[in-house]
């Protein structure tokens, strides 16, 4: 259908996630479309990021640093330690720009289903972090069955040393409307229910 | 919130057309997991396909080459001209398969609301083509404000030559469910129903 470099680019972007052939299709020609310069800079970044990304020495979310920012910034709490799935689960609460406290990136979650178990998530990073000065663990892993499966094996596991362990809250979401939302999260929101 | 390399990736990925900043980031994360080779073909695919793509020297699709396949291809019907606004157009028809006569690719549409006149597209080059041994010329713009004012323009432009201009039919999609489409496109039905 397209001739050779067209093809070849449609076929790399088609291998992206969410992109199906038509996107990569109107991506494709778009991109041949742009300025030179334009082009350029994008394939430079995907080069570079892969070459200068790395895990954090401490949390282990992605960063182009041997500390990430976070971890590097000495007005965080590092007492509390959240620990999330990857690091756009962390971008995603740094976005709220409330939480204070440290993250820890799993890069994964239990999943017998897909044959990951507890060693291959960075869950020894955690163990050995919790041998500083730790108050609080907030397990923020998804409501999903591997990220329930995961906060209560992190739950267990910890529980014995004493720190806190603690859960983010499920239910229903900000600005959801009932009708529309499934059984189980009504069934959550209703068990999670709070005193006013 | 996210460090150097990686902004810089979901910045230049933001830029594309369809990808906003969630799919930017999703993207982003994707590419820094890919393995390397992976990641260096879809940067080396972006720069050569830049580099290499050059417009047909009779139809004025893009091609690698100085003459496109479809022109360059002696079996197909050099007397019949499908006029297109883009390669993604020739495209869809060449994915049918049937149709076996050849293109031109204007690179756009005349639309006076966007500023693009008759002499920002390519339509010199089709004039020049019809001196040749044109029997048929089939418009195939877009049935939208854009498309059919270029339409009318070509037509009204070849008419005088003699050469028979053709318009791709409107109306009703196959497949497609009346209580869901457009009353345009209804009446366009109507207007251009054939006898069985």
């Amino acid at each position: 259908m397209y001739s050779g470099y067209i093809g070849k680019l449609i076929e790399e972007l088609e291998k992206l996630p969410g992109i199906g052939n038509k996107s990569a299709e109107r991506l494709a020609f778009h991109i041949i479309g742009m300025p030179k310069d334009r082009a350029d800079k994008l394939s430079k970044a995907i080069t570079e990021a892969k070459e200068h990304i790395c895990y954090c020495s401490q949390c282990c979310t992605l960063t182009d640093r041997e500390i990430c920012s976070v971890c590097a910034d000495e007005y965080r709490d590092h007492s509390t330690i959240m620990v999330v799935e990857n690091s756009r689960d962390q971008a995603a609460y740094e976005k709220t720009g409330k939480y204070k406290g440290v993250y820890h990136v799993l890069h994964g979650a239990i999943s017998p289903m897909l044959g990951i178990g507890p060693a291959d998530i960075r869950l020894k990073e955690l163990i050995v972090r919790l041998e500083g000065d730790v108050k609080e663990v907030i397990i923020a892993t998804n409501p999903s069955l591997e990220g329930e499966a995961t906060a209560m094996y992190i739950s267990k596991l910890i529980k014995p040393t004493g720190i806190k362990v603690t859960r983010i809250a499920s239910g229903v979401p900000v600005g959801g409307d009932l009708e529309y939302i499934d059984e189980v999260t009504l069934l959550r929101a209703l068990d999670g229910r709070v005193e006013l």
